[in-house]
């Protein structure tokens, strides 16, 4: 497909790259930064515009992979009105093109990308919504070609994922935060944890949440958790943190 | 070195295989369950006893890879005096060996075991405490047989490590189990979260958590994180949850 990329963040990087490899051809990409639109442009070699009026009408696809205000405004531009529009925003119905665009839609790579580390396109679920049949099977086909997990699912779905994702990512991340301040709070390197973070997630493949619990508050050995309260005593947003945790690891195994 | 193993859970099993590999000699094992016992003996093809008065008394060290519980009573016995006693136990002082045992410390593999999934123990980091500079020589030379990364730490900074553990593993498999009900409330499969949880584990392997934050809190996009406290505005404990943890990295944010 001809595929015109709106944004040149780490998402509009990774899918643009992915894509392009598979034999889509990038026409052109738009950035309101100069600098990271020509970083991009560079590494696809094709040519790129920051000036809203520049940008191409003759896409099969235009894929607006830009923060959600931007999003917002971004939308009115009077675009290839037969062209298939679609976002990549988790938290965004595809209701936002209604009465704007005629066929659109939802592109949802879900994962994290970041500038520093590459990722495999293939082992990530892409999920897609569409305004009608046509352009469901165009976007089926288009993720189909660069991944292959593809879930149909509609903006509800969609929000809830990008809210389990804050949970499962976000959240997640900001524990590896408080677990590096302990260990180097004890003069002991970040390092010695990253064993027990990997081997964490790595056991999620293959055991349920609920098999792979473990810990004090799962045994309810009151003796460690007192222990901890204890070592946290000093810091009351950490204890409060702790205190919620393990009541709700507890509770979920009284309810069992 | 040779080696009597007390308890036979997931931790004896794990480390008692890998030090009989690299050539140790597993003398015995001891197991006040009958099943444990023999399925650990039956792995090691060594003798096993569920009777604490046929424990050997010629050992080079003793582990006890048991509960805090059982560690408790099971120090009482009047085992070799001239042996090393160690303890597997995140939260627990050396101390609780003062007075009962001449030689003693702590052997401590900082990692999740499993039954269900090996691990390589060279990848994990074991961090040892000796009652004595002759007993740590050994600890040391015991630890480095099996694995690559020994730390020599006191048992205030393996309390704080352990603690550390339960923000790096219970809490965060706490958080995949959270992120697992709201997708399948969506409607979704938790396989759609694993390539995410895998790639936020690995990030942070080459990125301080600091570097590895996204996020709506991150952002301090209060559009989203308003989306999200609506799609949990009928469970409350999910709900403050979400805000104190997005509190945290917003405040965290301002701070730098």
């Amino acid at each position: 497909m001809r595929i015109i990329i709106i944004g040149a963040g780490n998402l509009a990087t990774r899918l643009s790259q992915a894509l392009q490899k598979v034999g889509h051809e990038i026409m052109q990409l738009y950035s309101r930064t100069q600098t990271s639109a020509k970083a991009l442009a560079d590494i696809l070699h094709v040519p790129y515009t920051i000036n809203i009026s520049e940008i191409g009408q003759n896409a099969d696809i235009y894929i607006y992979a830009v923060n959600d205000d931007a999003l917002e405004s971004l939308i009115e531009l009077p675009l290839s009105p037969n062209a298939i529009h679609v976002h990549t925003a988790g938290s965004v119905s595809i209701d936002i093109f209604k009465g704007k665009k005629k066929n659109y839609g939802s592109f949802y790579p879900f994962q994290t990308f970041s500038k520093a580390k590459e990722v495999d396109f293939n082992d990530i679920p892409i999920c897609i919504e569409a305004s009608n049949k046509q352009v469901s099977l165009k976007l089926f086909e288009l993720a189909k070609s660069i991944c292959n997990n593809v879930y149909e699912i509609n903006s509800e779905q969609r929000l809830n994922l990008h809210l389990a994702g804050v949970f499962a990512n976000n959240f997640v991340n900001h524990l590896y935060q408080i677990s590096s301040d302990i260990v180097e709070s004890a003069n002991l390197p970040f390092e010695i944890i990253k064993p027990l973070i990997i081997e964490t997630a790595e056991k999620i493949q293959q055991l349920s949440p609920n098999e792979a619990q473990t810990g004090p508050a799962k045994r309810n050995n009151q003796t460690i958790i007192n222990k901890h309260r204890d070592a946290l005593k000093h810091n009351n947003e950490l204890l409060e943190l702790y205190n919620r945790l393990s009541n709700m690891i507890l509770n979920a195994n009284v309810s069992q």
